[in-house]
């Protein structure tokens, strides 16, 4: 693990997504180039890069060799950000502001923001399939359909369609944990497994970096409601409060304000601890687990 | 190669590819049923299933494994119904008819409908990458490899895109066909490189079915349009007469009627060409190329 400070690590890291992501999207002067050039607009130049984040700490965990780790990184942020281009539509949440740009029906029309986001989806799984990308052909395959899983009706989608379902309901706590372990915690487990399986790990070491994911993952949801209450927009970068407004249930709107403090501090002790027998080496997901609860204070 | 008639193995096969799509798709109980449920609503119980038909051909060329060639088949006919039902949408084509029912915006939401052509592409890579489902992990990297480079921005979803740009334009015969090849001719190749993958293939062959898969691709499409201008809605068991109410070039307004059936009956004949050297093994595959261009006759 090198010595430089986690801020100069984070930094360095988001700046290495985003060169692979410039490398790794289609030229804006490629046909179709609309399509094209929309897909760089709402991909690159933004966002906190949290999956490439999980995945560069955890590959550098296992030794993964840098050119699969940033195909690992692109594909996740692929995902990601075509999940957000499809929530963002009309027909979802309708929200005109992302990243402190406005969303992509909105700067381009809502047919290319639908095929943006298919594409981004496409893209993902082109990156991760590239052939001779993995040494071994049967563990980059793994990593493809844990990536597939990880996004699917069963996952990501899966939780978009729970928490679609959930408007204008009382959940209770439990059902608010299966609707984030599906939207947004599936997709940050697989960030940390693929930049794992990029890398040598034996299954164990794997199982307790699974763990660290689970609770890293809802930690991110609660600290993201607890942000959609107290921040305003220009500090998010995206509409504030559009939860409460959307009539959305939300960690804050089940547990409280005071309680979801709490549950988020003990989701990060969750975090630290499943990292114990990993040692030194874990360090930069320690402190990306720091990070993640300190958005809050 | 079985000596059955042509219109029963496809009747079989069609069957064989309804059963795999059934026993594929997530279970309507199985949470969130809302989403699975309009998943298996859109693809179970209708459709040609043109693409299971192709690589069920190629695959029975090379000695395909069942199994194997039944996940090929569903993953193509995910991405194909993913397509449809975003293409559907209010915001592309708005149409509220297909394969003689409702669109699943119709039948259900707008929103669903997004999270169904989303979750229907990532089920597509989900099965046609699962773990030991080839007995050569490399070969299974490169079907998934073909399959999302077929489905991006630079195959199916970039044809949208140059479809979109084109509504109201005088395209040149030249560009329509870019646009095809794109649209319809990038899956409708995967359907016969996927099946041909899932067995055994020398190179040279494995050419001679791209030639032959290239053609049909554009085949299919004169025939479409052909179909568009000529049939009524309820042969079609979709919309008749939509391309020319959107304003869209399609062959028979650039060409006109009879010369679009001249091109059929050229591209047919090239495809019949390509397979020239595979001998008697090709047979469906020939038999499929005179069933599409026997659709207008």
């Amino acid at each position: 693990m090198s010595d430089i400070s986690f801020s100069d690590w984070m930094r360095q890291q988001q700046q290495r997504a985003e060169s692979a992501l410039e490398r790794s999207l289609p030229a804006a002067g490629l046909q179709p180039g609309r399509l094209h050039e929309a897909m760089r607009y709402t991909t690159l130049g933004g966002g906190k890069r949290v999956r490439p984040l999980l995945a560069y700490a955890a590959g550098a965990l296992t030794g993964a060799p840098s050119e699969r780790l940033d195909a690992a990184a692109c594909a996740l942020e692929c995902i990601h950000v075509y999940s957000l281009v499809h929530d963002d539509m009309p027909c979802m949440d309708d929200d005109a502001l992302r990243r402190g740009k406005p969303t992509v029906h909105v700067q381009y029309d809502e047919a290319t923001a639908l095929l943006v986001g298919d594409a981004l989806q496409t893209l993902a799984f082109d990156l991760l399939s590239a052939p001779g990308l993995f040494a071994d052909p049967a563990r980059q395959l793994r990593a493809v359909h844990t990536l597939a899983r990880a996004s699917g009706s069963r996952g990501m989608a899966g939780g978009q369609a729970i928490d679609l379902a959930s408007v204008g309901l009382a959940l209770t706590r439990e059902e608010l944990e299966v609707m984030h372990l599906h939207k947004t915690g599936a997709l940050i487990r697989a960030a940390v497994l693929l930049g794992a399986l990029a890398g040598e790990i034996d299954e164990p070491s794997l199982q307790a970096l699974d763990h660290y994911a689970r609770a890293i993952g809802l930690l991110f949801q609660v600290v993201d409601d607890i942000l959609d209450t107290t921040a305003d927009t220009a500090t998010l970068g995206k509409t504030a409060g559009k939860d409460a407004a959307h009539d959305k249930p939300t960690y804050v709107s089940i547990l409280g304000l005071s309680e979801s403090r709490l549950l988020a501090s003990e989701l990060a002790a969750q975090a630290e601890a499943s990292l114990q027998e990993l040692g030194e080496r874990a360090q930069r997901l320690r402190e990306l687990a720091h990070y993640i609860v300190s958005r809050q204070f």
